[in-house]
C-alpha cells in the first residue's frame, strides 16, 4: 500500500438549491477540487461517485458519475458509483484511496452528490427507509427519526442525561456552522430554541434533526510522486476504515459496534489513536448520534459525552473541536456528499485555511460517517484519518 | 499489485424465480462460492455487491450486501454496493480484485444480485431507462431495445448484413444454453424461429433480446498465500478493465469506444492479446451487441463478426467459443449478477468442469460486460481476463 495525498478539495453550498440538478451540483464540486489540486483534468485516471438515492428523486439511477464528468469534458476513464446509504461518499473515497494506494492509478477523483429537495419531506422519509432492513423495519413504518429517538431515550435512561443536554450538541454545531458560508441552516440557537422547535419524534425536535439538503463535494487523491510534482504533499489520507454492524437485537442501543470497528480499523491503518486527533467531523444526523459516536470513537468514556459537550471540550477552542463545519445539523446532509464534505472541512483545517473556524494546531483530523440502519446500528460506518 | 486468484464460484439458477427474494438469492450464490473456495466464511475480510435497481423493484435500495451476508452469519466486515448499470457485478468484481491486489485484504467476496420478475415488463423497461442520460434520452422514451435496434439498423446498413445473420447469434447462444442447467431460456431455435418471434423493435424480435431475470452469482478472490494454503492457485484473475464512452453524437453507432478502451486496459494489465483468448463471455443483451463487441474486443475485423459467426468460429468447437453459458440471451440477465456469472462460467471452463459445454484447451478466458447507454455507447464497459 502506497501513501496517498489529498491534492484538492471542492464543494458546493449545501441547502435547498432550486435549479441545481445532480449533474450541475456534481460538476461544480469536481471543477473546484480539480482546480484546487493544480492537476490538469486530463490526468484523472479513475473516478468514484457516492450517491444513495438518485433514481428515487430524479430518475437518474445510473450513470450519475459519467454525466457529471461529461460536463467537465472528462470521458473514457473508469467511473463507478459506490453506495452505502449515508456513508456512500466516504465509501467512494475508500475505493479511490485503495485505487491509488494499490499502485493501479496515480490520480483518482472521489465525489458525492445528492438532490433531495424536490420531493416532499414525508416522501423523503419513506425513501430513506429503503436504507433499513425494509422487510422488517421500513415496511413497518420505522424511519430514521424513530430509530434515533429510541436511541436517545435509551441513552438518556442509561446515563441519566436530560433532553436539554442533547440539545447542547445542536447549539454547538449551529454556532460552528454560523461561520461556514456553505452551511444550510445558519442559526444562533439557545438550548431553549432547540427544545421549543417542532417535535419530530420525542425527545427529538426538528433542531435535533439534520435538514434535507442538496449538494456535492469532491476530492482529488494522488500518489506520492504526483503530490511532490504539484506541491500537494502536505495532507496525507492515512486511512479509510469501513465496517458493518452485528445486527443483534439484544445488544444495547447506546453504542454502535459498526463505529467501533471502523475506528479500530482506521486507527490501526493510520498508526494513531483517539488521543492524537485534533479536529473531528462526526456524523450528527441527530444530536444524540454525535454523543454515541464520540464514545465509540474513543474520545471519552461511555456515558460521558454529554458532560464533555457541556464543558465545551468539543467546541472550537476546546480540547477536541467536533463538527467545526456545522456538522450535518447545521451544514446540511446531502446524503452521498456528506462523507466527502467532511474531508473538505478537515483538509481546510489541516491547511490552516478555516478562517474564524480554524482549530489551532490541527495536524491530525478524523471524519466519521454512518449509513443506513438495522436493529439500531448502522449498515455501514466509515472512519477517515487525515494527517498533516 | 499482487496476484489475485479465483478460489470459489457460485450462482443460482437464472429465471423468473417466484418466492426467491434478493436476500435469499444472494445468500444461495455466496454460500455456494464460499463452500467451493474451501475457505471458512470467518476469513472473508471484505465484500462488494453489484446490484443496479434493487430499490425500484423491492424498496431495498441500500444495505443489500449486508442483508445477504447476515443470512450467512457474516457481519462486521466492510461491505459496499457498487453500481454501474448492467456492469454493476463486474465493477464490484473490480473493486474486490483491487482490494486483494493492493495488499489491504487477503480474502474478498464479490457478488451480484437482482430481482426483476415481480414488475410488469413495460415498467421494467421504464426503470431500465434510468440507466441512460435520463434528461435527454429516457424521458424522451428512448429505451434499451430502441437503442440496440438503431445499432442493428446501422450495423446492417454499414456492412450489408441481413437480419437472419443477426439471428444466428441467438440460435448459437440458445444452443449453448440448452446444455446449461442454470439457464433461463432453454430453447433449440432455428433462424426462422428467431425471425418469427414477436417483434419488439425492428429488426429485433423477442428472441434477439435477453429475457427479464432474477438471479445471483458470487466469487471468492484470494491472495497468492491464501490460494496456496487452500490449493486454489489454478485460476488467476489477471485483470478487470473498466472504461466509459465518448458520448459523442457524431460517432458511428457500429463500434463502442467504451468496449475498446476496457479491452485495451485489460489486455495491457494481463499481458495478453485477443489472439490468446480461448473462451469468452460477451455481453449479448441483444444479438447485435455480441457482433459489435467481438469486433471491438479485437477478435475479428470490423464488419466481419456476422461472417465469423456464420462460419461457426464462435460456437463450441470453433476457433473462439463465445457465450458457452448461453449468454444473456439464453442464460438470462439478472442485471447486477451478470458480470459475476460470466466469471463463474469462465472459471468452470478453465477448470475443465463444463461438461457438454467444455471448450478444449481453455486456458485464458475473457468476460465483457456493458452497462447503461448514452448516445449509443455504454456508460460503462468492463473486460475481465482469467488465466489458468
Amino acid at each position: 500500500m502506497r501513501n496517498v495525498y489529498v491534492a484538492g478539495v471542492g464543494m458546493t453550498r449545501f441547502g435547498r438549491l432550486e435549479g441545481m440538478e445532480l449533474r450541475s451540483l456534481g460538476a461544480e464540486a469536481c471543477r473546484e477540487a480539480i482546480l484546487d489540486s493544480g492537476i490538469d483534468r486530463s490526468r484523472i485516471e479513475s473516478a468514484f461517485v457516492g450517491t444513495a438515492f438518485p433514481g428515487h428523486f430524479t430518475r437518474q439511477e445510473c450513470a450519475v458519475g459519467q454525466l457529471v464528468l461529461r460536463q467537465l469534458g472528462i470521458t473514457g476513464i473508469p467511473v463507478m458509483r459506490v453506495e452505502n446509504a449515508c456513508a456512500s461518499g466516504s465509501s467512494a473515497l475508500r475505493e479511490a484511496w485503495i485505487s491509488v494506494a494499490s499502485g493501479l492509478v496515480d490520480v483518482a477523483l472521489a465525489f458525492g452528490v445528492e438532490k433531495l429537495s424536490n420531493v416532499p419531506t414525508s416522501e423523503v422519509m419513506s425513501i430513506f427507509s429503503y436504507a433499513s432492513d425494509y422487510e422488517a423495519e421500513g415496511s413497518a413504518g420505522i424511519i430514521f427519526p424513530g430509530v434515533f429517538a429510541m436511541i436517545a431515550q435509551a441513552y438518556m435512561h442509561e446515563y441519566g442525561v436530560r433532553p436539554e443536554q442533547l440539545a447542547e450538541v445542536s447549539v454547538k454545531n449551529h454556532r460552528h456552522g454560523f461561520e461556514n458560508p456553505r452551511a444550510q441552516r445558519k442559526l444562533l440557537l439557545t438550548v431553549e430554541d432547540v427544545q421549543k422547535a417542532k417535535m419530530v419524534c420525542d425527545p427529538l425536535t426538528s433542531m435535533h434533526c439534520c435538514p434535507i439538503s442538496d449538494g456535492a463535494a469532491a476530492v482529488v487523491l494522488v500518489s506520492e510522486s504526483v503530490a511532490r510534482e504539484v506541491g500537494r504533499g502536505q495532507i496525507r489520507l492515512a486511512a479509510v476504515g469501513l465496517a458493518t454492524g452485528d445486527y443483534d437485537a439484544e445488544r444495547p442501543l447506546t453504542t454502535f459496534p459498526s463505529t467501533r470497528r471502523a475506528a479500530e480499523q482506521a486507527y490501526r491503518l493510520a498508526g494513531v489513536g483517539p488521543e492524537d486527533i485534533k479536529v473531528a467531523e462526526v456524523h450528527d444526523c441527530f444530536s444524540v448520534a454525535e454523543l454515541v459516536h464520540l464514545e465509540d470513537l474513543g474520545f471519552c468514556e461511555r456515558g460521558d459525552a454529554a458532560k464533555v459537550t457541556s464543558q465545551g471540550e468539543t467546541t472550537i477552542g476546546g480540547r477536541l473541536p467536533v463538527n467545526t463545519s456545522g456538522g450535518l445539523l447545521s451544514k446540511g446532509h446531502p446524503v452521498g456528499a456528506t462523507g466527502i464534505a467532511q474531508v473538505v472541512e478537515l483538509t481546510e483545517q489541516l491547511r490552516g485555511h478555516s478562517g474564524p473556524r480554524q482549530v489551532e494546531g490541527a495536524n491530525v483530523g478524523l471524519a466519521m460517517c454512518m449509513g443506513g440502519f438495522m436493529f439500531g446500528d448502522g449498515c455501514a460506518a466509515t472512519v477517515t484519518i487525515l494527517h498533516r
